[in-house]
């Protein structure tokens, strides 16, 4: 098969990339994660329910990937919150390169949290580390409780899943036990939470996940540093 | 951006390939529909619907194509249509190569209509022609309405873009004569429809859509070929 040739071709130097980039968050003291799911499962809603969530003790940046457009982007500036638009074009991914300057520029703007929106997409971005802290996963209840099994990649890469749009759960044929046990076979000790964007329900529990992962790392609050030097 | 070497070496060859399918299809007068969605939009319960609603006047084939595992075809052998599952490992799409011999044993099994369910992903299967007749694609409700300005790509393939899961409008955001007019704007001229695949209202448009796309391609009902030659 092509495929195997095409995936090693970038994925090595992808790698080297990504490498840089902990690096650079690493020394910077700025922790990242990376938010993937397939499209409109929600990621944008749960940014802007999470931004607000954390922005009392992190200065909170944002990189949104889209094919094109800036549509996210904008919807999340009015948070007062710098956003980074990355373009794709026909690549249906984020890669560590695409991010590399929004990571830096972040930095130099005393970003401590780094909340990275992927292309909505469930299966390609699983392969491209981006170099950040965490894979974080959306799966909407809408998207059905089959997707794990279907769509394993993606769910062994996550630290975490997001199951979104609890509020559905009575309007589809959504299993959440079944969901959950599915998870778990893929990805034994992988976390799990429940939230509804619509509701708020689930929001705190997200955000203190994020906050533990953020302590973990000993990221933390700074001033903008105005006379950061890009490396 | 070394994306653009890397799918004009992949699509090169596709093309090749599908044109051999799109003659395979003609010679035999078979009639296929490439149904791509996002994860979860609702393609394969949608082909449970529409192959009962098609089986009165066709023999109706199915190719199943999924990274791994093979439920959804487990789920339509139930209906009594040979299924032939092809599972693509990490690639994100159906290539024309992986549907070739399924067309041929389809065709020689006296299929007049070929309905392929590609891999869930709003990206890349729009840039892989598989010889098709038409490119259909869903779009469930509950992913949102921005999304025509986000993949234009898939948009600007589908011959018939078909709204799913009608019945969620009233608890979500979307906004269908947004959507609409969005999808006018990326591809003037292209065929939408509304369905519910949970309360079955707007099947039957759709099962008209695609006899008349039969109609005029000449493809018809005929009696299973056991002396079909594999060419």
């Amino acid at each position: 098969m092509h495929e195997v040739d095409v995936r090693a071709g970038l994925l090595e130097p992808n790698a080297a990339v990504a490498r840089e980039n902990r690096a650079l968050l690493a020394t910077r003291g700025v922790y990242a994660a990376n938010l993937m799911s397939a499209p409109g499962s929600g990621k944008t809603s749960l940014l802007e329910h999470v931004i607000p969530a954390l922005e009392s003790r992190h200065r909170v940046g944002v990189v949104e990937g889209d094919m094109t457009g800036r549509a996210d982007a904008d919807r999340l500036e009015g948070f007062g919150v710098p956003v980074h638009q990355v373009n794709t074009g026909a690549a249906c991914h984020l890669d560590a390169r695409m991010v590399h300057h929004a990571l830096h520029d972040l930095a130099d703007a005393g970003c401590d949290v780094v909340l990275i929106e992927n292309v909505g997409n469930l299966v390609c971005p699983a392969e491209f580390d981006l170099g950040e802290d965490d894979a974080v996963m959306l799966l909407s209840v809408a998207e059905g409780s089959d997707k794990p099994k279907k769509y394993p990649l993606m769910f062994r890469r996550a630290s975490l899943v997001i199951v979104n749009k609890l509020d559905l759960l009575d309007r589809t044929d959504f299993d959440l036990a079944a969901a959950v046990a599915a998870m778990r076979d893929v990805h034994p000790g992988v976390g799990i939470l429940t939230v509804s964007c619509r509701t708020g329900e689930g929001i705190e529990e997200i955000a203190a996940w994020l906050e533990a992962r953020i302590a973990a790392k000993g990221a933390g609050p700074r001033a903008a540093a105005g006379t950061g030097v890009r490396g």
